[in-house]
């Protein structure tokens, strides 16, 4: 197991196969040593993080689900990386997605669950840039949806 | 022709012109031998498609405004090769808004019309990351909106 | 004072000290001569335009807000560049969100704001390409967010 998945053990992170996408396309294209990865969904085991800011759930759990789209991002990085996660040099660039209503003005708190989770288990690795706005749905009625774009070796 | 557009005819599509873009901005930007595509709409000929998913407009009528800006796109990339539409090596990414109501779910299948076009035309080239979205509103109130990175040669 | 600063001291703009995020993570990640800005709020000194298009602001207010999320924009290059504007080669790919209503349908014309300024001031540099989007809430009410994609030497 290499140092990124160690750390990602000590927070009790286990990275799961790398979910499938949910249409025609793929989860991942490489170019060079840029990697661009597909919209994730919090899809945790079979239980998909679903509900509207502003509505039906809260900041703690928006920010739980973008968390999982993070793991879900790690994960395909991985994949990519012929399950070397320790080849990701750089978290390049988030863009965060928040299912929530028109009132709701929390979008970077609900991001954080992402940022967050890829600063402690990555380090300087895990610094990136981000944009976080809302949708008024997504797909499956998930709460959050984060696509991303690394740098790998 | 080339390869891909023989394809294509064989699916009863030819590439519009370019569309301009709809205010003061340039259609695509190449750095090196990526092409950042701006947002296509769906216009087929002097038609837009325009409506709400949820509201006035089926899955099946959105999937056919994704397929256009998907053709669009096609048709700016066209534009960017100087004509010869075989120097596209790979669709990287596409990012697809749709316009929804808040209680849509089913972004995936709109954004569909685009991507199978593409695996369609393109084969390997034409498999592609994604994010599908959506928006309240999208510009002259179109059904979708897609904007690609692509990689030519 | 580079020529890029010179022209928009021409326009009455100077460039703020580069905007802090708004939480965790990085204002701007330089990968090779590609620079990934973070979205960028139409903070202006002290004060954050909010409001929403087709409800409490109109067009020229939303342009408005545009125009300073591409100045908040330069201002990331710039602090990315060592305060060298100059080094900006060029200004490849703009996404606007604009913080809508369901029914607005000029998102054009409110992300030109940012267009029109990265136009004037930078010439040839400033043509990008472009997606114009809305959503249906944006961080603390701010009216539009743009990221943006640069190639700087």
């Amino acid at each position: 197991m290499g140092e990124y998945e160690q750390k990602l053990a000590e927070m009790n992170i286990v990275l799961p196969n790398a979910p499938l996408p949910a249409a025609n396309y793929v989860p991942y294209v490489q170019i060079g040593d840029m990697l661009y990865v597909s919209g994730q969904l919090p899809k945790d085991g079979d239980r998909l993080l679903t509900g509207k800011l502003g509505d039906d759930i809260d900041i703690s759990q928006g920010a739980e689900a973008a968390k999982i789209c993070a793991i879900n991002l790690l994960a395909q990085v991985k994949a990519a990386c012929d399950g070397d996660l320790d080849r990701l040099k750089r978290v390049v660039k988030l863009v965060g997605f928040v299912n929530s209503t028109p009132d709701f003005t929390e979008q970077p708190l609900v991001v954080n669950g992402a940022s967050d989770l890829l600063g402690e288990a990555l380090g300087e690795a895990g610094k990136h840039a981000r944009a976080a706005v809302s949708s008024p749905s997504l797909p499956f009625g998930v709460a959050v949806e984060i696509e991303g774009t690394f740098q790998i070796s």
